[in-house]
């Protein structure tokens, strides 16, 4: 008969997968495994606190719903999620030439919603949402600067008070849109300055937070995901740099190079000639995708 | 502004728990969050992966019911459980003397049931049950062989089909059944001899057994709890020395010490004096209790 103890145990889980022939599956579930039983072994993990655990894990399956995966904030708020994203970045950059010239990304969070109609140039993604009005404005281009037409930017951001849509009694899609670059690359539209807000704590991610005593808030950002044929997608935020929080993000996210200026405009005629009676907000920012390899 | 690179984040994700003042919840997440950023970085887990691991982490939430924790099965099958229990039975060993007497304990499964019914000495747990009769029987008694009078025995298990009474289309206890120990710490009941069985393959957990490409059956046996006052409790398996599987328990849990025969007897009167139409078994174990410490 085996008999396992508390070191040999892992080799027979290990064994267990020899079988599996998708090689790469294989190694994932084998560095688990380990990570996983080291982990147990160093805090010497009680059957009470396993207890715990289990529970844990079932009720953040059962908090989530279609439009919510609270598994997602967990890993955002443990630094999983982002740190995923730094290895992807470091693939990139070891792969291609110049990468470094390219734009950062950062985590796409818990409230990416497909599907967002299409906007043309200059529209407005928010009218409905309460914010003040910002035009944000820049270029597409390759990490040459070389202007990339019909690159589409998916943008969606909370209103000027932290709430996104999909967080309202009744959700529809409001401050999302999808807009394409013109023959300069140029893209220009109008949404909202973004508000910090805390992320979600009625499951069990901010529950955990709150026993860490961790702050749960996230500062200003407006989310984009930017596509170019024969380019590498990007997913990423754009921060307020007079935003609060931006040294401690609750999941982690902020890098020096995505935060902006919200440069204040007084009340009048806009660049692009919309009028306006309330003073207003200015953002400008190319982005920069590396060729995708053949 | 903070700046994270892919391994700068994991002090980051640290530095953001030190106002935590539950000493013990802090050391067991900083434990968590470095194995598991460790992981994410032996793998170089990819945002594909991360994804599919998200979305299967919650099905396995929404997967479970009041009756079933398919996490527990996750755990099982991946060694934790085990791997737990045997770390519990090293704490006491450290912290007790002649512990190793002490009968060996093994994982508690998804499907024990609180609130047993009381069943009298020599009562048959399992009349409607199917599969061959079995008479268990021995003493309870601590680490020097002292009867232990009045320890409660909490037993279940499946048919001789495999099957448990909480996976019928409509569950009610069947094979359950709370027993004491008499005044020499003898125990006598009679139930069916299991048979091995597959742990369910409904969930993500099978799932996982079948894309690992590991057999997912268990050896046949019998679980009990045993509780007397003023000793430790014990959780275990007594499994069948005829059964297959013995080798390859799906989730780790066989102990030698575990390992009982069924004795094979022929029609007739048994022991206890029922009068028997057909073969019945029998089985004899002694379980050992360390007392607990004041």
């Amino acid at each position: 008969m085996p008999q396992y103890d508390d070191s040999t145990i892992t080799e027979a889980v290990l064994a267990s997968m020899a079988r599996c022939d998708d090689a790469r599956f294989r190694q994932v579930m084998s560095a688990l495994v380990q990570h996983l039983h080291a982990f147990v072994r160093e805090v010497d993990l009680t059957e009470a606190e396993w207890a715990e655990a289990v529970e844990m894990l079932k009720a953040t399956g059962q908090a989530s719903t279609p439009q919510r995966n609270e598994f997602i904030l967990l890993s955002d708020t443990l630094g999983v999620s982002m740190l995923v994203v730094q290895l992807a970045q470091r693939r990139k950059a070891q792969s291609m030439q110049g990468v470094t010239h390219a734009t950062e990304a950062t985590v796409e969070g818990p409230f990416y919603w497909q599907d967002a109609p299409d906007m043309p140039m200059g529209a407005d993604l928010a009218t409905e949402m309460p914010g003040e009005r910002t035009l944000y404005q820049g270029r597409v281009t390759d990490i040459e600067g070389r202007p990339l037409a019909g690159a589409m930017l998916d943008v969606w951001s909370s209103d000027g008070e932290g709430r996104y849509d999909v967080q309202m009694a009744e959700p529809r899609m409001l401050g999302r849109g999808r807009l394409r670059t013109d023959a300069d690359g140029r893209y220009r539209f109008w949404s909202v300055k973004p508000s910090a807000y805390p992320v979600p704590d009625d499951g069990t991610a901010g529950a955990m937070l709150r026993r860490l005593d961790r702050p749960n808030w996230r500062p200003a950002h407006l989310h984009l995901m930017v596509r170019a044929d024969g380019h590498v997608p990007l997913t990423t935020h754009l921060f307020a740099r007079d935003s609060d929080y931006l040294d401690r993000d609750a999941v982690f996210a902020v890098r020096d190079s995505l935060v902006v200026d919200y440069v204040r405009q007084p009340a009048g005629t806009a660049p692009d000639g919309r009028k306006l009676s309330e003073p207003y907000s200015l953002v400008s920012y190319d982005f920069r995708l590396p060729a995708a390899r053949a």
